[in-house]
């Protein structure tokens, strides 16, 4: 089993390195991303230009790819990144926001996986199935109820195919390394009411990740640990007043999270 | 006369519904216009590139195009995106954002209405003077003090020339369908303090054409009436406070917003 | 001495003329430039279109090139809006965000500096060391701690290299004229902990210059001393709360931002 002194000590070890997690990421919601990158600790970085983001990626801890608005020169930039990455021995965490919505999506997924070696794929069902060659209805960019399915089965069976960590949020977020899988039992319903929680989790991903690239696995279990304690701490505080108070207020618990509230509210189970 | 409870039933509607929404829209306030979209009860997705816009039009019940930070790439992605809701029979809301203030804006809106057929055109009396083919005064992308005029005329004339719904947004808020003209007197001289809030109605636009889509006119009244009262509500909590808590507080209110409130708040007169 | 009324006067000029302050910045922080433009009381607009940069940069009091997120289209559009804003004798402002960690942007900000005409540039200390041809040391596009050196020194030289305003920002700000030099003792440290601050004192610079374009030294100044004081009244406020709540006190203070209390907080030396 996982030790849970693991999660803590990854957050001070975070806390303690700010190590620098470059993004070439959606500009919906790079700014939310931007800020909860520097309250888990981190620094960001944001650089999305063909000429440099190579350069960029080679300086950074780890790299993070989000889809979610890409265009034609952007998909190119992230393979470049990727590369660079790979060559430098940094983790990527690659965020396949609304794979299986539109071709282009669905080439440039496939491109990403093919070309760039990923540390951690996190997607909600609907996106992680598609990427799983499982049969996906994929609704926009937010995930279809229509999705069932065993979210542990289809984590760990994409673990396996890809050599990575992949990470299924939703109600419950499943992580599974292709033998190890764990289920997070922390969140509130509110955070779907919100643009960015699944961007902001790929941005923790990839603070933890920078910060110890040898255990992708338990940095991703615990950067989902602190997405759900923030969301369960901004709605006990704000979730009455509104969507956007309940937002601010991610920020602040994230800001605000130690070794402590970590121990206290994390819920997890090990299969 | 508009039967008023037709306004309360549409946000029942779009709250039930949970519309997807496609946005081509500005990155300067385009994560305010994700959140209000979900604040209001519908779903929204970002995605302009020229590959994936038609795709991904064709999956929305409703288009936003919203031309605050085009480039030649964008417009592209605007009319082929058009083309395709105008195809499946998508209501499309056209935000006309500048028009006037440079030539690429002018054509480019030209473009867009020449090409494409738009249910509802929302902007500032500048933008809407200019699109109407009258004299504008367009100072940037805010509006211009010096452009007076009766409001009413100018939504009527250019609603009957476009065969579509025309909205004026000010300290009186102005719709006509050609036939009928609204006027919408909620609304706080603070929101102009806050950038974003005309993109925001359009987003608002959107999600009530997508529940609704031959109410155009009682949607875009609706969605209105929504940011007036939210804007009050915001100042009423916030105001005080300061630009940034009462933007916050925009979000709060249109998210905790239900057909008691409407009811209760909205104030418009028919002619 | 710099008479310190004149920094009140700057206020009160900004907040009464509503100046246009064209933005061609990153994506980012971009929503919060916009913000902090309308809480000091000017008028954004944000365009970096090849076609129209020229046309808005004409009809602007002011422009602000960041090149936080540039890419090679995007530059074309500064240097374009840098030569139109120079022949119409707008001032104009320059951030080298990231200057120093790629190729890039080196080469990005080298050409902006020999083909535009700026009146101040303003970055943190490994940026404006990396302007002035100093070693640099820079990590993405936060300072890096390494970076020591006498700011005075630094800033004074570079202006006078120029021939314009220089000023780093940091713990505490420099700004210089190549013959005055102020530091700026306002501020907190928690504004290191959420993105965009160093891009919304370049917002206020340009709004300040844009009211006053004879003197970018004093506005500069002003600018900062704003920034500082808001950052300590967003830190009293909300500091306790969080990193999402202290961002939102900043916009809210600078909205509430008046002559006396510039008065009574403003604290500087010059030497």
């Amino acid at each position: 089993m996982t030790n849970t002194n693991e999660f803590t000590r990854l957050l001070t070890l975070v806390r303690s390195q700010k190590p620098l997690v470059h993004h070439i990421t959606n500009y919906v919601t790079v700014n939310d991303c931007a800020n909860i990158t520097l309250a888990i600790g981190a620094s960001p970085v944001m650089a999305d230009a063909i000429e440099e983001a190579g350069d960029i990626a080679a300086i950074a801890s780890a790299l993070v790819l989000n889809m979610g608005t890409l265009n034609s020169r952007t998909v190119e930039s992230m393979l470049i990144a990727g590369k660079s990455a790979n060559q430098n021995g940094i983790p990527v965490v690659f965020d396949p926001v609304g794979a299986g919505a539109s071709s282009m999506r669905n080439e440039a997924a496939a491109r990403i996986l093919n070309e760039n070696k990923v540390a951690v794929v996190r997607g909600n069902l609907s996106e992680i199935r598609f990427i799983a060659g499982l049969s996906a209805n994929t609704k926009g960019v937010d995930a279809s109820e229509q999705d069932g399915g065993d979210t542990g089965k289809i984590a760990r069976k994409l673990a396996q195919k890809l050599g990575c960590v992949a990470a299924i949020t939703g109600a419950v977020d499943t992580v599974s390394d292709g033998e190890r899988t764990i289920y997070i039992h922390n969140g509130h319903p509110a955070l779907s009411g919100v643009t960015g929680t699944g961007c902001m989790c790929s941005s923790l991903i990839g603070s933890f990740c920078a910060a110890a690239p040898n255990q992708a696995f338990e940095g991703t279990v615990a950067a989902l640990l602190c997405m759900g304690i923030a969301g369960e701490m901004a709605y006990e505080k704000a979730g009455h007043i509104g969507n956007g108070s309940f937002r601010i207020g991610i920020l602040d618990a994230v800001s605000k999270l130690d070794t402590n509230i970590l121990n206290e509210r994390m819920k997890y189970s090990e299969v």
